[in-house]
């Protein structure tokens, strides 16, 4: 909240508030008829399917604006809606971006966090096109919802895997959590000794990959492009086992899954070595690096190897074989995902 | 909270408690293909225009659990967002709901909240397609997103008033507000006085309006069967001073509205003078009644005759004529909107 000028939020009035929010909005898709400024946005898909996802990020518990700028946590929460449209092979096309804030956000910092949403708005060609802007008692809020199209009958569910198919994932695994690591060791040691600047130690990438993560729009151009379909997908927000588990419950199937296959970036790998890490566990349950977890059938395999930015991981079996890892040193052991974060107790 | 069973939510897990959530979801558009349980939801809409509409509910802000039912408040959760749906001349077809929670609710709470979102569902003929469920560190966080579809150009703004229409509103006006000065009254006294249990003094109708208002789905219907295009539409969420202000800024018009023609329940009316309150006032400035404030040429005057439920209060003017109401008294006033609540103070 370092900002130079601050205006209060009661200066502008709500109205005022959304129209200097959305002043800058431009719209990109023919399909946005209607967008920000009435009861509804309306939109037109003549010969294509829609895909609607959304999401609710709550400060405390998704986030920390200790060490996230909020540019970044604009950018971010788009980002994260867009990654799940792309995980039905389609194509997202607008938005609906709602926070709720108390009095401790001025405008200043409002304008950042929407300089972030219009940034990835840019980038993936996305229209944002209303949403709801509220108080809160405490935190900040943010809801989002992304609208995506698809052509006819090629949207791809988590539960179409088959016996065989090759499981693949887009680009590396496990920096997001690292990087994240980082984040709360150095918040730990600047509460615990003010005045320290925090250590970063260069570590760009993983930072990166947390605070500002990108959704894989190249690779569903990839499947368009090579008229490729897989046959499930899901997008990796909950960890790789996590992830897989879901293919595979939802799919009925089994898996087979090789740890010497999981893609981890080299930096990512010997950050984890020096915090004692494993950079398996780190790809198996970290989450959050909103890659593409993908099965397709094994007659594809020569059109996936012309992309160096897919891995075949492993493959998909019966159900009655159960979910399986091989480890490096050739064990099998049963995919287990790790806890969901439990639900808080309220602080007054 | 007065459940007598409670089964605390860690107990499920995230997935599990959807799962809960989400058992009893019935499907009942055509156009959705995909539901709950995917990264997205896949909706298909062949020869329709689409619209989608956004709220945030905040506890504290926009709800008080201590005088409103889980139940009434999953319903109205999802009838504000209809009612945007509608004020477009569109039909809801599917909504998202999203909802953080701290560990003071149970999954019997929670229950009970999505009783009423399924109630509202089957009432509006309406499919829950996604979601977000998720910890807050305080209170209860409400997130809807609802998506319609109207006939090809028939969709209605708010901008589209012209000089010489009239204006027209759907049921009555100021009840809600009333219920709510109601509540807020009964609120105080049992803080005040442990154990007086409040006195609804059987004001059911404007208590109900409050509680549990209902979306004017049978107003676009009407419009439909009658061949009715209004030239804008707006639905009443903050008052109809507002709410007409943004009809005329938004159609770049005037108003001359009339007291006298404004449609105020007996009932309410008598509790207005009662709390020596006007009822005027009331439906100007009270919001929260969900009805549909439209504009309509004056040539379909006599297609509206026929639907008591629609009384024509005024007429639109030109921009430089200003914004103008005529008292009971017959002296000409203009139109102004109250004020927005200011942003909260963070209550640590």
């Amino acid at each position: 909240m370092e900002n130079i000028q601050r205006t209060e939020v009661g200066t502008l009035g709500e109205f005022g508030l959304i129209n200097h929010l959305t002043k800058h909005n431009e719209i990109k898709n023919s399909s946005t008829l209607v967008q920000v400024g009435d009861d509804a946005a309306i939109l037109e898909y003549p010969n294509n399917q829609i895909a609607v996802t959304t999401d609710l990020l709550v400060e405390g518990i998704h986030f920390d604006l200790m060490y996230t700028p909020l540019k970044h946590l604009g950018y971010k929460s788009v980002i994260v809606n867009l990654s799940d449209v792309y995980a039905m092979n389609a194509t997202p096309q607008q938005i609906t971006m709602s926070i709720a804030f108390s009095n401790r956000f001025s405008v200043e910092a409002l304008s950042e966090f929407y300089d972030g949403v219009y940034a990835a708005c840019k980038k993936y060609h996305v229209d944002l096109i209303g949403g709801d802007t509220t108080s809160s008692q405490k935190g900040f809020i943010i809801s989002v919802t992304a609208i995506g199209e698809v052509p006819q009958g090629k949207y791809v569910k988590r539960s179409g895997a088959k016996s065989g198919d090759l499981i693949c994932v887009s680009g590396d695994l496990g920096a997001a959590f690292l990087g994240l690591t980082l984040l709360e060791r150095e918040k730990k040691v600047f509460l615990e000794t003010k005045g320290v600047q925090p250590d970063l130690e260069d570590q760009n990438y993983i930072v990166g990959r947390i605070l500002k993560p990108e959704a894989r729009k190249d690779i569903v151009a990839f499947f368009a492009a090579e008229n490729i379909l897989p046959t499930a997908m899901i997008d990796i927000s909950d960890g790789l086992s996590s992830d897989l588990l879901h293919i595979c419950k939802q799919s009925k199937k089994g898996c087979v899954l090789y740890e010497e296959k999981i893609p981890v970036n080299e930096n990512a790998r010997q950050f984890a070595y020096k915090l004692e890490l494993d950079p398996t566990a780190c790809a198996l349950s970290g989450g959050e690096d909103y890659e593409l977890l993908f099965t397709i059938d094994e007659k594809d395999i020569e059109k996936i190897k012309s992309n160096a930015d897919i891995t075949v991981i492993g493959y998909i079996t019966g159900e009655e074989d159960g979910k399986k890892i091989i480890t490096r040193g050739g064990n099998k052991h049963d995919l287990i995902a790790q806890g969901w974060n439990p639900i808080q107790a309220e602080k007054n």
